[in-house]
């Protein structure tokens, strides 16, 4: 059985790409939810007893620990031939999309960190950040269009919907807008079950992370807070 | 035959990832080298012309385009199976740390910019950067011990040496410190064929980036320059 370890629902995108990637499919695997604890170097100090980096998602195989999110998808891809589309041009496309959010995105990242159970209002919006979610619609209507929907790559969940399954959730906390198109695909994600099912663990988690907090409001507004507690 | 699309090999890290693999492994290709045009707007402008994020590398077989380094890795991977080590730990192993390269590593990415032809002293060593080469450190003693060296995952050079290879130039650069293993495996990573053809193309190259250049000695003082001129 593998062993998927992460970190917070409500804060941790990365850990989010691997998990809703097996949910969505059906990729047995038991969860170890590891909370942030405060400064990077707590929990780094916890991590790194279960990943060699320190940081989550970790996937742990037997004896065999694979530490980055792209590489477990890439892990899990030689045991699952759906984790890519079967078309070899989806195929390039898809893994290009991925690259491009794994190493990118850095103003939408920063800017508009993974925080599922607020709603808040941006005070401004930087050049940066305009042009992060000017690519980002470019990229996803050109996925729905040219492999037809509601997927990024076609038919099916791959893993590069994985990969922005976060950004369906910083555009509903930051409210950003998008074209049409990228919009229904936003909320496409938003209902699947897999996603349904993490956004409910993440408002009803117990933890409030004060730097995740900080990050969130450093250039927005609180308008809601569907937390639990 | 593959089309490879990079900018300058004195300054691009990314472009110097897919050459260098596809090189080493005697791939063919055509190379198109696209130089930095100053401000990154006017090199997106050019570069969107045949990249679909308007970034380098990019690579191009017929009419498919596939537009990050690590997924150009991927693609070639599918066709050659020297991309990765065959061996299942090693492969999941040189899998996680290059992809913890292609999203990490952001303080030495940032503060030791790739400048191949000249030398620098640091004026002073950030403790994020401090972090970064320490856990470079470490990834690469574990991985030359484990694997038995001389190269990250073993005796072949496979994809996780190509997105080290930037890092040995910045080393040089930078002049950083490390442990004897890790300095032994930068002179052999240096000593390659296809890394010093890299080298002495740059050396030769005409153009200076204005941004590139002031990045490069934004906290470090220039002591040598061997470009030709």
């Amino acid at each position: 059985m593998f062993e998927l370890y992460i970190a917070n629902k409500n804060y941790s995108s990365w850990s989010l790409r691997p998990w809703v990637l097996m949910k969505a499919l059906e990729i047995p695997f038991n969860e170890h939810l590891m909370p942030f604890e405060g400064g990077t170097g707590a929990s780094h100090d916890t991590f790194i007893r279960f990943s060699p980096s320190g940081l989550v998602p970790c996937l742990v195989d037997d004896d065999l620990a694979v530490w980055d999110s792209l590489a477990i998808v890439e892990y899990l891809a030689e045991q699952h031939t759906n984790v890519w589309p079967s078309d070899k041009s989806a195929r390039a496309w898809a893994r290009s999309a991925t690259a491009e959010m794994h190493s990118g995105f850095g103003a939408l990242r920063d800017e508009c960190p993974m925080n599922c159970g607020v709603r808040v209002a941006l005070d401004s919006v930087s050049a940066k950040l305009k042009a992060d979610v000017a690519r980002l619609d470019i990229l996803w209507q050109q996925g729905l269009e040219r492999f037809g929907g509601p997927f990024l790559a076609g038919k099916r969940f791959t893993a590069v919907d994985a990969f922005y399954a976060p950004v369906a959730f910083r555009v509903q906390t930051f409210n950003l807008s998008l074209s049409d198109a990228s919009q229904a695909y936003v909320e496409h994600l938003l209902a699947l079950p897999a996603m349904k099912a993490w956004y409910q663990a993440a408002l009803e988690e117990p933890w409030r992370e004060s730097m995740h907090e900080a990050d969130t409001l450093k250039n927005s507004t609180l308008t809601a807070d569907y937390r639990a507690s």
